[in-house]
């Protein structure tokens, strides 16, 4: 049976892991802080790698940032990891076969190939995090487009004004990451400090002001929804990341479906939480990667 | 070398032509007016049908609406055809094998196999007519989804609670589309019997009034093309429909690519005009049928 090294690469922490080609974690996940320098973050890779560089068939890479389609580097430096970073020659830090992906595609990889979305070959994977991901699939495939970046979740979908991330104002990522809930947190409890924590706290209180923040921004997501529905006709939508355990699953799949004119999707939370991105790249490098299978 | 009979199936006229599989006409486009009934308008299929059969090896039919996965039928009613054509038995229409596509796919298509994105296996087509359709390549397939309705241009862009015809409130298609140049043209000459011709008309003659709608209506389209840069990664962004000729297409192009996360597209206007549709559907059938190949 074949062996993949996987990591996780994010802004704070690096996480990583054996994995097989059923999706078994042959060790625990194990997490370190991420070093503060391109060279920190390399050499941390290479010495792991050494270690396990015998036992395994080939190292698989989720990452922040967009990922060529050679599935060998990264395309622009990710905002979240230190400069240089999007430089690294990560076939350089082993003698086995290097497979590298974003990670909102790696995660969204794991949800099609085991988790919530378990062979349905148009899915899209919406993670909800500080900022939001996209892992979609068109017809078992995962899109990339030219380069590699495709998915971004950076479109006008509201007229507030909202910085984005981005550099723009009003992207869909504006209004439905955990960002975009602390913005609806600071109007509904009219506190410039007030955060997301603060409505997910108000929300079990029942606290009107939380619940019309969240409410806001749950209906910022149900045009996200309708966007995805009528551009992608998936049959399924999976939410992950932080923010995807307070979503009013139900009420949302049947509004949207209402909504769109393509024909209806299921809504459903992501079976895989932090490992989903390792065990994706891992996946994924061995549905690609024929000699590793 | 094989031939078919492609029709092109409108809300006002039918057109059809024989066409070869490199794409060249064998006979001119003829047209009729739509009939007024479901039947009246199998019936008109049938009986052109009969006079080229002999010499066909298979009909394609370019259609409004969504058309299912199997380019059998239609998914739901288009709202500019008479009620029942939508369950029109097209295959019921001739002997020879009858083959099915959305009209904003098939000029999609057309364009992706012989016109202004020739090539380019990641393209976006937008149709700028009355409403908006949108034909989608993803590395060389058109994306279908899971029922054939995919790329339905009706997500949230703008908050001036302008009805879609969809049904909702806001979409892209009621900005960009020849209704959204019209609503501009209402606000910017203060007359609610303007139309988007007097937008046209007044480019001509420099009046302030017909630029401003006008440069609004491009602001919208600016946000569509943002959109589907970011989603989709193209290599190519191509505009066709009664709209694109005005299209400011190496200002738009330059903005755009400014403002996504993606790598630049290009941005460019279609080759084919209204026989699109009739060549594409042609096309698309020799591409999906091999033993018409």
């Amino acid at each position: 049976m074949k062996k993949i090294l996987s990591f996780d690469i994010g802004g704070t922490k690096i996480a990583y892991a054996v994995i097989n080609d059923k999706g078994e974690f042959f060790t625990k996940v194990s997490k370190q802080s991420t070093p503060k320098t391109a060279e920190g973050i390399a050499a941390l890779l290479r010495e792991t790698i050494s270690k396990y560089e015998q036992e395994i068939d080939g190292v698989a890479i989720s990452t922040a940032g967009a990922v060529n389609n050679a599935n060998t580097g990264i395309i622009n430096n990710p905002g979240n990891l230190p400069e240089g970073y999007g430089q690294t020659d990560f076939q350089g830090l082993s003698s086995k076969p290097v497979f590298v992906e974003n990670d909102a595609n790696s995660a969204g990889w794991a949800e099609y190939v085991l988790g919530a979305a378990k062979g349905m070959r148009n899915t899209v994977v919406l993670t909800l995090g500080t900022g939001v991901g996209a892992g979609i699939i068109i017809d078992g495939c995962l899109l990339k487009g030219k380069s590699g970046g495709a998915g971004e979740m950076h479109f006008k979908i509201d007229c507030q004004h909202r910085m984005c991330t981005c550099g723009l104002e009003d992207c869909l990522e504006a209004y439905v990451s955990g960002n975009g809930l602390a913005a609806e947190a600071r109007i509904s409890f009219a506190d410039k400090n007030a955060t997301s924590y603060d409505v997910i706290e108000g929300l079990k209180n029942n606290n009107p002001a939380a619940r019309e923040a969240f409410d806001r921004w749950q209906g910022h997501l149900l045009d996200g929804l309708i966007a995805v529905g009528n551009l992608f006709d998936p049959e399924i939508v999976v939410l992950s990341g932080s923010l995807a355990q307070f979503v009013e699953y139900e009420k949302l799949e049947k509004i949207a479906n209402e909504r769109i004119l393509t024909e209806p999707f299921k809504l459903r939370e992501a079976v895989f939480k932090n490992d989903a991105g390792m065990l994706g790249a891992a996946m994924l490098m061995f549905h690609k990667n024929n000699t590793l299978k």
